[in-house]
C-alpha cells in the first residue's frame, strides 16, 4: 500500500511546520487535520506511543486517509522524567508555552542537575485499524537553562540547551533544529519506513 | 536505569524458549511470568504493539519488575493481512496449533497467491507505567505451503515456507530459525536497545 496522501494529526502550528518541512522530499500530499475540521483527539495515556496512536487513529477515522501523529515531550532527569507526556500541560490547561517555561524555571530553581532530553514518538497509520502502525522515535539530549534564550521554535525551546551546539533550541535556525532535534530524527526514520513500505 | 532482571510476559512455551535463548547473551536474570503466577493479560487490541504493551504492563504491575512481551502473528496477503493479531485464535478458542494449521490449509485451498509474512512486535517496560517502552519489530517473509512440513517450532511453522532457505520454518533447527525469524530479528534489535539504555 503506497501512501499518496497523509493527514497530520496535530493542531500545533510549530509541529505542523516542522513535519511538513521534513516530509517535503516525499511525493505525498500532506494536509493538516484542520483542513478536514478534525478536532483534537484525547491523549489520556501514560506512554507517548499510545497517545500518538490515539491521535493518528482518530484523524484517520475522521478522514479515511493515512494519518501521521506526533507525541513528544521534555523529560527532566531531576524530575524523574517529568513533565514527559504532560509537557504541554505542565503549568495547567489550556496549554501555554510562556506559562510552561515560567513554571519550569521555578520548578528547577536551585537544582544542580539540569540534564534533560526531548523525546518524540511518531506514529503513522495507513487506516484507522492498521495492525502495524509505522513507529519512529527520536531523542535530543541537553539541559535546562536558568533563563530563556532565543525566539525560534516553540514549546520549551527557549530553555532547552542543546548539548552539541551549546545553543538554546530557540536560538537555532529551523534548518539546524530540524537536523538535530528529536522530531527531525524521528521524521527521518519515518521517511525511511515510508519509502520501504511493502504490502 | 539498568535492567538486572526481567519477567517474560508469555505463557507460550515456544515463545519462552526462543526469547530465553536469544536473551542469554545479556547479564539479565530472566523469569517466565508463570514463576510469579501471573495470569494471561487481555489482548483486546487491533494492533500488535498495543497487545504487547498490554501484556508487558500487566506482568510488570503484577511483579514490580521490568517485563518483556511479544505479540506476533502471521499476515497473509490474500487475506488482507489476516489472521494477524488473531493468529492464535484463527480456528477459535482455546488456541490450538493443529486446528489453526488445518484451518489455514482449508482457507487458502485453491488460492494462487500464497504470499505471507510473520511479524513480531516486542515491548519492554521498565515499570508498569513506563512512558517510553522499548519497542522492536521483525518481519519474516515467506509463503504458505499446501501441506505441513517438519516438526520443529510452533504456531504456523509447518506451513510457513521461508523465502530464503526454501524450507518450512518447522524444518529449520532452532539455531537457524532464531537467526532469520521475525522474533529473532526483533530480539536482536531489543538487545541493542537494552544495551544502549541510558537514564
Amino acid at each position: 500500500m503506497m501512501i499518496e496522501k497523509l493527514v497530520i494529526a496535530s493542531a500545533n502550528k510549530g509541529k505542523l511546520t516542522e513535519i511538513q518541512t521534513l516530509l517535503s522530499p516525499l511525493n505525498i500530499a500532506v494536509f493538516p487535520q484542520s483542513d478536514f475540521n478534525v478536532v483534537e483527539a484525547p491523549e489520556p495515556h501514560c506512554t507517548f506511543i499510545e497517545n500518538a496512536l490515539s491521535k493518528a487513529r482518530h484523524a484517520s477515522l475522521a478522514t479515511s486517509m493515512p494519518a501521521l501523529a506526533d507525541d513528544s515531550g521534555l523529560c527532566i532527569a531531576a524530575l524523574n522524567g517529568e513533565p514527559g507526556v504532560q509537557s504541554a500541560y505542565f503549568a495547567g490547561k489550556p496549554s501555554n508555552d510562556v506559562n510552561n517555561n515560567v513554571h519550569l524555571i521555578k520548578t528547577l530553581d536551585g537544582l544542580e542537575n539540569r540534564a534533560a532530553y526531548y523525546y518524540c514518538c511518531l506514529v503513522l497509520v495507513r487506516k484507522h485499524d492498521d495492525p502495524q502502525p509505522l513507529i519512529a522515535e527520536g531523542i535530543w539530549h541537553g539541559s535546562i537553562l536558568k533563563e530563556a534564550r532565543g525566539s525560534n521554535g516553540f514549546g520549551y525551546d527557549p530553555l532547552f540547551l542543546d548539548d552539541i551546539t551549546g545553543k538554546a533550541a530557540a536560538e537555532l535556525s529551523p534548518e539546524i533544529k530540524n537536523k538535530i532535534s528529536h522530531r527531525g530524527q524521528a521524521l527521518r526514520k519515518m521517511l525511511h519506513l515510508i519509502e520501504h513500505l511493502t504490502d
